[in-house]
């Protein structure tokens, strides 16, 4: 299969990677505003950064930003490529509709420091058409066990579910952080519960394995907590996830 | 080492179950209000249920609730015990300071459900009288390879940061299971993702590993998403801590 991937950026980047380690798949080019930015992950000849240069694919993944999608889109001159953007948050109708228009939504958070392995990473997919389904299909299974068919109602719900599971929670790690350094303790002790808090819910669902003072309504231990926070913002946030978690009983 | 265990919850069982497998340590007796709970953990010989049953040991742990030590404390009638509590929140104060007094202290969340590996677990310990301190140290070290001296403030604040990357974590897991179910996605699909996040802070601070519409500013993403939450608790848990991310970059 013939590959276009447009984008430099983390989604881009990694994509390119795991295609690259895929006997099956060629990735003729790379379109990169800033080629330095894919320096050393593929051959510097295959990238191009000027849309004259762009050659024909069987399919063009565009991994940009949200706001640069439909713009990206209006300057492949193909009328009738298979064109998909990887965002979990935009529908394929920004593209014009001469596209064979989809999307090929890698579900997971990619920093540019950490490798990841793909093979475990959900892929949700989805087509205008139901033939291009099958294509998209096709070079996803050579990714990822973990194909799915994704409504775009579905993705936009998995991409809000996502920013609580992953940004949310993050946030509440820098919050621990924080707490660990101002009282001179290693960030490191909580690791393995930050680790099996994550492990459980494999395992347990999560309303099931809710424990800690919210749901025990320990009010003692809440209120000596919230004298502890200096931090009116992290304060609030106390008092609401612990509110959330009675009221979620 | 021979060493008494009281309680028969999620803590005591866990620790119960991780004692009978030092050789080193002998656990003479286990104190349970209810020995059912303990069936099938330990020789139902050696659970007790009246204190007057309880034998001398060098080292009495009582895990149960807060709100219950120090009762069971002034239960122990041998005065020279080295007596622990297992609690992140109390003070070694609540017993009587004719014992020896400590805190042993494991920073782990315990489900009755799911075994758990004591050996990456960190230990946290508190002793009034240093030589104390080198007993304790010798006990937790043949369970963990992480013991730490941590200090009662220390300690509270630990609990504080623990409700944070844990509880609350939890609940942010339980609101994107909702997501996902009233959109007829299986959670599952969030699986990696969490798995990942948890992963990224091993080698990312927190802080760093931001990412998500309320760090890039998306105000077009964090509107939409605000509108598809029905939940008026989890839209102020979305604004929230939107804005503290915001506000603590």
């Amino acid at each position: 299969m013939d590959i276009t991937i447009i984008g430099a950026g983390n989604v881009a980047s990694h994509l390119i990677r795991a295609f690259l380690n895929v006997s099956e798949v060629n990735v003729v080019q790379v379109f990169a505003r800033n080629p330095k930015a894919l320096y050393g992950i593929i051959d510097s000849e295959k990238v191009i950064s000027n849309w004259k240069d762009l050659k024909k694919t069987s399919i063009y993944i565009i991994a940009v930003s949200d706001k640069s999608i439909a713009a990206v889109g209006a300057q492949i001159p193909f009328e009738d490529a298979l064109v998909v953007h990887t965002s979990g948050t935009m529908s394929f109708s920004v593209f014009p509709n001469s596209f064979k228009r989809g999307v090929f939504y890698p579900l997971q958070t990619f920093s540019s420091t950490k490798d990841i392995d793909f093979s475990n990473i959900p892929i949700c997919i989805e087509t205008e058409k139901e033939s291009d389904y099958l294509v998209l299909e096709r070079l996803a299974k050579l990714l990822s066990e973990k194909v799915y068919s994704i409504s775009e109602s579905q993705r936009k719900a998995l991409h809000l579910a996502a920013v609580f599971v992953c940004n949310f929670t993050n946030h509440l790690y820098a919050i621990g952080n924080e707490i660990c350094t101002s009282n001179q303790i290693p960030f490191d002790l909580l690791l393995p519960l930050i680790q099996e808090t994550a492990d459980k819910v494999k395992y347990i669902a999560p309303k099931k394995a809710q424990t800690g003072p919210a749901i025990r309504h320990d009010d003692n231990v809440i209120n000596h907590h919230l004298s502890q926070l200096n931090d009116e913002a992290y304060q609030h946030i106390y008092q609401l996830i612990t509110q959330s978690i009675q009221s979620h009983e």
